[in-house]
């Protein structure tokens, strides 16, 4: 069976695999990014990191059916330049050029949640749909849709930013530069934000227990669910991630959202109440066709696995 | 060349063309829709057009490649039942099966806003665009969305729902059961609503030169540009609808947006500013994959030449 690479570019790490259609894994490692020296010297860290990985195994560049490849920011599919990744350092970069003509294969590139997206569609917890709609809870909020088995990236691959959606109009600034959008709302930054606020409006709040400002995190407020003021934070975090996904489901329809990034890891304490909140505001019920939440499996083997798929 | 029926059935009236890939009309007819009757007596308006139409223009049915029927509400695609449709008085109504066993001819169904979107694309102010973003703003607002020239519409074509995504969290009251979605702050509705509120704030607006509180359309604010209760209306009209359509700009980065329904009237009153607010607000900016902004060209025709369109 043809063996393709799969190269998912970070702001610290590259990591990459080498796997089957069946997602059989024949290598897997990373390298750092040195994202601070430039594009040429990402170029050199991503051909070392598939050096390593063909010797460990085994296997030369001809026997590889094809390179694809993921990156932050904006990128322009069709070509593999990356428009702009800002922590990256990168503007107006032909990574996929430069990666094809170095090893002679055809490369693809595509922005790293919709890589995500594709690698929990095809090998993750979008097996079997053929309609899903990846979020990932992160810094930021990032977002890949597939439609029929394939990655939807809007013209010029451009779209599916699914955290620069306003769901309050005139509300908290955006990194974007908008007012309200949902990654300043359901990001993990928005939540570390909202757990600060909270815990500084009560001195007695049990989450001062567990950590101080400085060491809050996405967890703090769901691990003290007792507490009211937490729990006030984990509601209100519920209430705008239903409400953006919710906005996606009336639009998309998938038959799945996966929840990916490190909100994530609360699993059915998300998952749960947000199902809930969606079933309730779904345009015409849930009778026909439901969308189900689901938490994503490949943890940070997506955008890998993803990248490969771009070129199966 | 082939000649394809298409059938856009309203609340009110029936209106249906037949017509070829080019767009060239043989004939064009509507009767009532006798929406009260129940969905037998609208099947029966629908063959009686269908054969009015094939007299006009001295066709047979045996000449037709396809049927196709653009009809409000929640659609199955797959089978053409109408699962819901609230002005039609319908609910789980195998329109496409009966029409089909009448004609013993294919028959495809789709929401009416999907359809105009359809007719738009091909023949309209879309044609020339691979990936178009259509949006009614009448009673409610209605979405149809083009990927690739090919209608998309979610999973069992129960997505699309463009009017019913929130963009003010825990706002005005939607017809859905949401609060803030879209259609309550940019239908001509809420046009007319936020018109009503301004007269009554403001005695001596210049709005009750032109109307009294009944006669209040979705055009008087607009008319009165100069008075500054008014024009308090339409920018916020406008800042609403900018606000959604980059939500949707953002998330499918279509090539064009089209308005249609009742307030894109307008023309360039309501294109150009909301082409400047989107153009602010796009993810990345507007050098790379830009989102243009226009009006519907078809007007009334849009829906039929969009059914006729499923079917080619």
């Amino acid at each position: 069976m043809d063996k393709y690479i799969g190269i998912d570019v970070g702001g610290t790490n590259i990591k990459g695999v080498i796997c089957d259609r069946s997602g059989k894994l024949f290598a897997e490692d990373g390298v750092p990014t040195g994202a601070r020296s430039g594009g040429d010297v990402i170029c050199k860290n991503i051909l070392s990191l598939i050096d390593k990985m063909l010797k460990k195994a085994d296997l030369s560049i001809n026997e590889i059916a094809g390179v694809g490849v993921a990156c932050p920011g904006m990128i322009d599919g069709r070509s593999g330049t990356v428009i702009f990744a800002g922590n990256l350092f990168l503007k107006d970069f032909p990574l996929g050029e430069k990666l094809s003509s170095a090893l002679n294969i055809a490369v693809r590139v595509t922005n790293d949640a919709n890589a995500a997206a594709l690698g929990e569609a095809k090998f993750g917890a979008g097996s079997g749909y053929s309609d899903s709609l990846f979020i990932t809870l992160g810094t930021g909020v990032g977002g890949g849709i597939i439609i029929d088995n394939k990655l939807f990236e809007g013209n010029l691959s451009a779209g599916a930013e699914l955290g620069h959606t306003v769901i309050r109009e005139g509300g908290r600034k955006c990194t974007c530069g908008r007012r309200g959008c949902l990654e300043a709302y359901a990001s993990a930054t928005a939540l570390i934000d909202m757990t600060k606020r909270a815990m500084l409006a009560d001195r007695n709040s049990q989450m001062w227990k567990i950590c101080d400002l400085e060491n809050v995190d996405g967890k703090t407020a769901f691990s003290c669910s007792d507490d009211p003021s937490a729990k006030k934070v984990v509601d209100r975090y519920i209430k705008y991630l239903a409400c953006g996904l919710t906005n996606f489901a009336n639009v998309f329809r998938p038959q799945v959202i996966i929840l990916g990034g490190g909100v994530s890891a609360q699993g059915d304490n998300i998952v749960k109440p947000v199902q809930k909140m969606l079933d309730y505001q779904l345009f015409g019920g849930t009778k026909f066709a439901p969308v189900k939440v689901v938490c994503a499996k490949l943890a940070n083997l997506a955008g890998s696995y993803g990248a490969a798929s771009l070129v199966m």
